[in-house]
């Protein structure tokens, strides 16, 4: 296995799990968030700013860095663990969901995606083999594997082709990996991604399907994409109740402070999202009682943190007053700080949903998480801090 | 005196000098380069990266501050320091080049300058007393008189005039540091502006009014706004002759390597100057060898640090092959890298500039700094190193 799972704890009244699993880039505690490097970067943020927040895996585009600077660049200066100076461990996407969101004038077949690039119009094919040889040649320590999205609302006869397809593919990504491993290559682990949209019949469907290929992992695919918070934790609930216990459980693009913590809830392990450091970017974050956003004149004159329960660089260091002066002067430094305290935010979060779940109290913990998030408790009185 | 200098040696060959001052934040060497935190942030920049960088002190822009966030803001978080999170020493213009360069329908008389806002469009009078009470009420270790500037080429009684207004300038904002001082405030140093242009006797005529006030310092002001190189260095040969050897001397607005050493040689303390990390936001750093424009295609795979002879994060830690591949992707970590650079190779040259005159060597030093700078070695050939 390129990735040794071990399960360390089951909350006694949820689903709630504690892990580990290890990579050659060093070991990453579960329930993990993995902060999203797009382009090779998180967004204004060095390595050591990440390592000094608690990260131990970062997510980067596998679309973005095969379009720009190309994998032959990456693999040349020594990987993508090297190029960009970061030495934890790396989960890559495959490309699908890129493809599908940025680039136009695609077509989908059973060969796989044929598109134009984003950047420069050129026409490009992205297969399951070619998503796992790129996410090999940038050297990753998790690759995913290459699925087919659809766009919700889908009619039933759509999903279930784009579940077959996802099945195919994931069959054909496995095969090049074990091609890849027969020239002394393709060492990453590889998760299959479960599909389906919302029909709890065809994510069934999909993860019997799944369930038989050596998977080192399984994601929960097609969710968080507008069908609401209660119907997504609802096929959270469904896809954990099928996945082996013995592998990792990843939901994609979910990064909001609460769906987290109902998430880890239902059993999941791992997730990424771009939220919380777009968010913190844009002047928006989220602190233990709720959702800050820096702008506000109310905090013009605010000698307070961040979030006073926050011991990141940014909370010891600088006032509201400070941060809310950079945003409206349009300082970068504004974009940076608040990031550094979004990334810190949300992996201190993870850190004590798994404290809560080892000492067997993760209910109380999620009682007094949202408590405390819906309290609103030192933000500004014109927000509403539930949103 | 607010500010205790001490000349610690001189070139034997050059004017070079090396000194010392000592303010409540912090004693700095000299000579010394401030990078520029305009509105209270060196772009991108956080504190511990300008400290790491060997910055002892810091320009910041009165004009900006003082429109937003305002003074009584930054006055109620502690002063500047403590709202930015700086514990070295601040210099502050007097807000008069600002007032002179952004503002529209800006109207002088011996009074001030009364202008309009260049961020609301409101009506504002800034004069040199209302100057030393915004920089005094930023909490500043040093201010700086309010002058008047003539844009260039100006007919020679408009220049005089400016001088005269100069003068009469630097006398009121004298006493009103006084006045200050009076009621307990008001403890920062303050520094003369030398005016007259390019004309050598305007200029001489400035000083001899200047020379009798109790300034704890002079700056060489109305330079390299176009002039050129030589005729610059002229002049500032010129002041130098006439200003006192006990106080500092400081050169407003350069920071061009070769202008730097080229000043030192002639006498000069002090710098600041956007110029080194406005080029590297855009893309361009300076080098040991030279000029290095980051997006060149000739860097797309080079895997050397930036300039192989530095040791700052930057250059320890990431190629050129990255640094050049955030710039393409527009990354915003590539313009604080190469921001961390361009602070720590400034300041390097002024440290290694420094060591050289305490060893009676600054000729030497110039001669094989000129020489590695118009080397262009390991730049990409497209380039004109030199430039």
């Amino acid at each position: 296995m390129a990735l040794s799972f071990k399960l360390e704890a089951n909350d006694p009244e949820t689903e709630a799990r504690a892990g580990r699993f290890t990579t050659v880039h060093g070991d990453v505690s579960t329930p993990a968030f993995m902060p999203v490097g797009t382009a090779g970067s998180v967004k204004s943020l060095a390595p050591d700013e990440l390592r000094e927040a608690g990260t131990e895996i970062l997510l980067s585009n596998t679309y973005h860095l095969w379009l720009r600077p190309g994998v032959d660049t990456v693999r040349r200066m020594g990987g993508l663990h090297r190029f960009m100076g970061w030495n934890g461990a790396i989960l890559t996407d495959s490309g699908g969901f890129q493809v599908m969101s940025l680039s136009p004038l695609r077509r989908v077949s059973d060969q796989g995606v044929e598109f134009r690039s984003h950047l420069d119009g050129s026409r490009l094919m992205l297969t399951p083999e070619e998503a796992i040889r790129i996410q090999d040649g940038l050297g990753t320590d998790i690759a995913m594997s290459f699925d087919e999205l659809v766009e919700m609302p889908a009619p039933p006869e759509q999903v279930r082709t784009a579940v077959d397809r996802t099945l195919a593919w994931a069959g054909r990504g496995l095969a090049e990996r074990e091609r890849l491993r027969g020239e002394g290559r393709g060492a990453m682990a590889l998760f299959g991604i479960n599909q389906g949209g919302v029909d709890p019949d065809e994510r069934r469907r999909c993860f019997e399907g799944l369930a038989g290929m050596k998977f080192d992992g399984f994601a929960l695919g097609g969710l968080w994409v507008g069908e609401g918070r209660t119907l997504g934790l609802e096929m959270v609930e469904h896809d954990c109740g099928q996945f082996p216990e013995d592998r990792p459980r990843y939901l994609m693009g979910v990064g909001h402070p609460i769906d987290l913590i109902e998430a880890i809830a239902r059993g999941v392990d791992m997730f990424d999202c771009v939220l919380p450091t777009r968010n913190a970017r844009r002047g928006t974050v989220f602190i233990s009682t709720g959702r800050l956003v820096v702008k506000n004149a109310a905090y013009a004159q605010d000698e307070r943190p961040l979030d006073p329960q926050c011991d990141c660089y940014t909370c010891r260091r600088f006032s509201r007053a400070y941060l809310r002066h950079l945003f409206a002067a349009g300082e970068l430094l504004g974009m940076r700080l608040a990031s550094i305290h979004a990334v810190h935010h949300v992996l201190s979060l993870m850190r004590r949903a798994r404290e809560a779940v080892v000492a067997g109290r993760f209910a109380a913990f999620r009682r007094e998480f949202l408590d405390a998030y819906h309290s609103g408790e030192s933000l500004a009185p014109s927000l509403s801090p539930g949103a």
